[in-house]
């Protein structure tokens, strides 16, 4: 008999729960296999802190967002003896194999298990910010854009009812994904993202222009844009208690700098952690699903090393290496077809 | 024949179309009227700025956030001659009287234009916060309440997931009625309202609590509230380009406060504008086209310088003196009652 | 120590598990009184079938949809012995009393239980269809209305995108009051209500001059409504396997009719139970939690036979028989009100 | 300069506002192209009626459901001198090529209009039911999905309360992919689609499991699905006034057959046009935009004769003949692949 071990690390994303209940529906109906839920991340296997997983345990849970697993950031490659730990927990514990649910971090430490410590792993890629290069869409993303689109959808009203500027500031530090298609989506008229430094003046003239054809502009702006000049100070509140920095921030600037600038009113909004939270969108259940099937189809055929990843209608394995090689940021290209829709 | 002036003062609310459009589908249905719709709340008499008010200019809105109208927040009785001007306006218009939907501001001119200047109003209560005394309820609060319950509803699954605590800040700057109302609908462990100034060591306890239970807990913070110590100190952004102070800035410092004293992680989501926009929820849509039904009625009957309210389920006329009389606060028995559900 | 039985009966209702929840939370931390639940409604004390009832038991459950105890519609008053039996179970369980969640029917076994037979008895009123005349609203209700008004908003694009008519079923047997509100916020052309017989030429009527005006018509009409000329012939299907009449076939047979006077397509949709299902409305949980906190404080204060009900925004306390004395039907002045939106 | 005419034809569908958007803002801002709409599908060209479409047209209608062209059924192949209306119109309007959204029907007209009589015209496909076999997805069928999805999210509560099953049925005549996708995501029980006749035998074993597992089922039907035995005899009321079949019937039909066979309660829920009508979900505005940005390109680049069609993240072009050649349906292995979900 086969028992395998299922965690999910670094941040909620809606689907998780989707994942799990797959694999453990198709692992015990067809393979009559056992499981053992790590909590929080690597954090259960390090310290065999695990929870129950069962056929009982997933019932109810495919529309709910967060991790009935738990979740952290705790990496055991920083850990003295971490490896070791992990390998006598499930020694102990007898859990044969791993499916590891995660982001870059997450993965980036199972494929080194993988392949340096010959742990059996099983990747199921993870990331609301859509930036994993190997996989055309990760669950989550579909979740946070609806989300964010449908606050933008509000916005516009209030923003022509005073004519002011909307400045909604979006999730993605590295990648404008959610930006890019909210933005899009939501008919704002300035998408700002990480990949490409913006003009302040050139947001200013899209910002007078809307007006002059008499409608209250939206700027869509990821967290992680940054102006071209670099005169962005960030605040100094922006590391919170624990020294992590929060980069929340560009969207307030934003605001006030089109104010100083155009003499136009200008207000901010950050969706901050709304957007990863809740029940996933149909989309996001649909591929959590399946990868869930395909992640334990990949652990009955002893594929290790592989993660699951879309490619189009089609979900496929790719090593996990491959996962983690680059992030996947916004074409230029992409970037440019869509500016159409500015000013 | 009968011409009647329609504005919309203040901050936008849903639910200003939808009584646009049941003054006009009423007024020109059964008694023949014509309308002027007035632009930007008192300016558009004040400058003669009008916009068509028919049937067509009417269809489609009811579901529509905003107001056609636009809003403004200007003053006529802070300005030189803005009575005279307001009067000469409606002459040369050839408009017979105005009907002044707004919240207390534009109500209280209104009242003092009807009192004072012998103008025939009929005014409609609006405000997204619900502390207007003499009506059980406004639209636009039904809304506000359902996004932002819909908010903390996901906040739940993230602070779960990561065990973190998440503050989450609505609107009232002078009431809690919309923290009360989300707050307790959202199932958020603490609920702080600008009626009570709050101890945030009580607010770390059921924190605390809440963490013991193995529960993440979720605190709805309104963003008039104010600590008992009174150490908050606003922080120097909070006055925005044109000098008016921006009330956020409670929820980011209480987090703060949160993790330096319980040593938990904890993050900040500022709902803002969002809960303002976008389409009214159904009971928003009812109320305001009673309203509306109604204050064409007591024009239809001449009864000037009264205000639609609504009374358990019926719609009566209150004068607008009593209206803007004084803040209608939460109840310290009601905020008691829901105390229950803290911790 | 005081021990409180709690029941939910009739159709399922979004707010049942508010209630429930409310319930408990006070009682547990206030009162220090313990709990039983009876499932099924009457059917458990009459079986003596409970479920666990504390404090981890409604965790989570506020704003989850259905009830936790489920429901039936035994009606122990009609089975030999059934008071009795209650009687029995209820001492054998050592349950005091009683807090009975339900509509007519539920509560009027309830007032017998409490004035014939001297059982403690709380009720709690319940139905979707709000049609309770000793409550302003019931919960359940707003839910319902929100359902119903998003779908109408999503059938204005679809009708005009082909310029047919659409005609939605909603629910309501006895009483239109979900038909007058979703209706009224929905912007539909025509509300049928089964307190007045329907003219289908008249209704005819408008769909010809809204079509006249350029734009496609919505008709909304109750499951309970009737043509004035009583040709409507029930369809054969309307009983279901177990002989229960199924009031689902006036849309149907309203747009076969409407096409076939008028030559235009029309098109209908049965909304059906989508409406009493999923989570609440933001005020359906304000509204059934409060009813739950009064109806432990009735316990608490030994108030036997009473209800809560809402009265503007107060929870008070009336007579069970009140409750069930007649149904609340539609005024015919608001019906007439509301008249002016058609065609 | 270029003259482009826009036409939307079949079925609504959301999304068909944000493509003509799409075409209208790129052609006009950089190409300086101007557009003629063409009303009510192919019946516009025929009959030379023609409405404005500039950028003033399009503005704000990225969020709405339908089309602003309107849309009908109209083939010019099957009527007497069609194509040669078509032509005529179209030099007498000087509009020289044309943009064609729709679904097989209208891109069929399409293909013929390009292949045999030499008009300029590119293709935008669209079906609610995600049929067409040249691109991965069309836009419309995730918002279909999504609101399928919440119907079912809402029908587990009232199922699970009364234990009883919940049959909802859902569009999709040829091909399963409505069904397949939110059953899936509902977490529904069963899934039954047109590509596989089903076993009412097995259904009901299904339904059966469920009960002894405590869970009370929901059976996602597509309204094209049939019985293995053909015992199935369609309603005389499955034909409209137009003589058009309806093929709603499978639902009810099944509820009545389960209800006799396993003497559980049954109750149906037909979704009908509430599925396509209304805003579009945000990767359906998503698509459907890209989509209008690579007609008109393809315009500009005059590769007539050509549809635009998602291929995993990419936009491409295929030529029309491939879009109509076959019905894209479910594949056998990925049906089976879900139905580990099933009982």
């Amino acid at each position: 008999m086969m028992r395998v071990g299922v965690l999910t690390g670094g941040g909620d994303c809606p689907g998780l729960n989707a994942v799990i209940r797959a694999v453990v529906r198709k692992g015990v109906q067809e393979h009559g296999y056992e499981f053992t839920g790590f909590r929080d991340g690597w954090r259960g296997p390090l310290e065999a802190d695990t929870v129950t997983l069962d056929i009982p345990a997933v019932r109810g849970i495919l529309p709910r967002g967060g991790t009935i697993l738990g979740s952290s950031r705790t990496n055991p490659l920083k850990i003295d003896g971490g490896i070791k730990r992990i390998k006598e927990s499930m020694g102990k514990l007898e859990v044969d194999s791993l499916i590891a649910i995660g982001g870059e971090d997450t993965l980036g430490v199972a494929q080194r298990l993988s392949d340096e410590y010959g742990i059996k792993v099983v990747g199921v890629p993870k990331t609301i910010d859509n930036d994993l290069s190997a996989t055309d869409y990760t669950f989550g993303f579909d979740t946070a854009v609806n989300i964010a689109t449908e606050a933008i959808d509000r916005l516009h009203t209030t923003a022509e009812s005073h004519m002011r500027v909307l400045v909604v500031e979006v999730m993605g530090r590295h990648a404008g994904w959610i930006a890019l298609h909210s933005g899009l989506a939501g008919g704002a008229n300035v998408i700002l993202i990480p990949e490409q430094r913006f003009d302040v003046e050139k947001v200013c003239g899209w910002v007078t222009s809307r007006f002059k054809a008499s409608y209250a502009p939206i700027v869509c702006v990821a967290e992680g844009a940054m102006p071209r000049d670099g005169d962005m100070v960030l605040k100094d509140e922006s590391l919170d208690a624990f020294g992590h920095v929060r980069l929340s921030g560009v969207g307030e600037w934003l605001a006030k700098e089109i104010e100083k600038r155009t003499g136009k009113e200008a207000r901010t909004t950050v969706l901050g952690h709304v957007q990863r939270g809740g029940t996933p969108s149909a989309f996001d259940r649909w591929l959590a699903s399946r990868f869930g099937l395909h992640a334990i189809q990949a652990v009955h055929e002893e594929d290790w090393g592989k993660m699951v990843a879309l490619q189009g209608t089609d979900v496929v394995r790719v090593p996990l290496a491959e996962a983690t090689a680059r992030i996947k940021t916004v074409d230029p290209k992409l970037y440019e077809e869509v500016g159409v829709f500015f000013g």
